[in-house]
């Protein structure tokens, strides 16, 4: 059997993937793939997602440069969650220009942004 | 603004929520909340989830015992998603009885089983 095949599938042709750094174990990212982004990620070894928005096929870091090469794929216990272990290029993952997508921390009952922005937006996005 | 209307919740009225280990950054399992599910975690300061097919709240360890004290709660770029930190008790987060539920690593085309089972799940669930 395809390991393709073993993806449960949502019944839109989705799943969740999180993108983890593999070295320092922070989470990045949360997007969704299709059957399409998951196969490229594997053949290209660098991290494809499937935009709902635009819908279309989104190479992470076409625009911003910040791609995610990775070093390990896998799938949880049900078959329907992904996990990468990604190197991120320029150690930028959230279009914020910040490490994480994961900076809202809730203190005391507020969202509190708490981590820097590393490189401003309008740079990262310049040549887009 | 309360922060539980800061999230944004999907049409079922639900968000993603990513439990990785507060110590080790082992991610250790994926699951859906309601309001009701981030507001109870918050509140107890462990984690509660929705269960999408027994349809009712699931306060993770209720019958394993292996409940996950939240050490902190973090919101995405755009508000979709949960992720918690957390302390894991007995050190096993998925049924199966391994640390995490993501133990399928994909290795050369098949998703190969990588992590150790460390307790029996009939054990697990024997009180249950």
């Amino acid at each position: 059997m395809n390991w393709l095949d073993q993806v449960k599938w949502d019944a839109r042709g989705l799943v969740p993937a999180i993108a983890q750094d593999a070295h320092t174990g922070r989470v990045l990212m949360f997007a969704w793939m299709n059957r399409e982004a998951l196969e490229l990620t594997h053949q290209r070894g660098e991290a494809v997602y499937w935009s709902r928005s635009r819908h279309k096929l989104w190479h992470k870091g076409e625009e911003s440069g910040h791609v995610q090469t990775v070093r390990d794929i896998r799938l949880d216990c049900d078959g329907d969650v992904v996990l990468l272990q990604v190197e991120q290029a320029g150690g930028i993952a959230c279009h914020t220009g910040r490490e994480s997508c994961f900076f809202n921390s809730l203190d005391h009952g507020h969202w509190k942004m708490s981590d820097p922005v590393l490189k401003d937006p309008a740079q990262i996005y310049d040549g887009a």
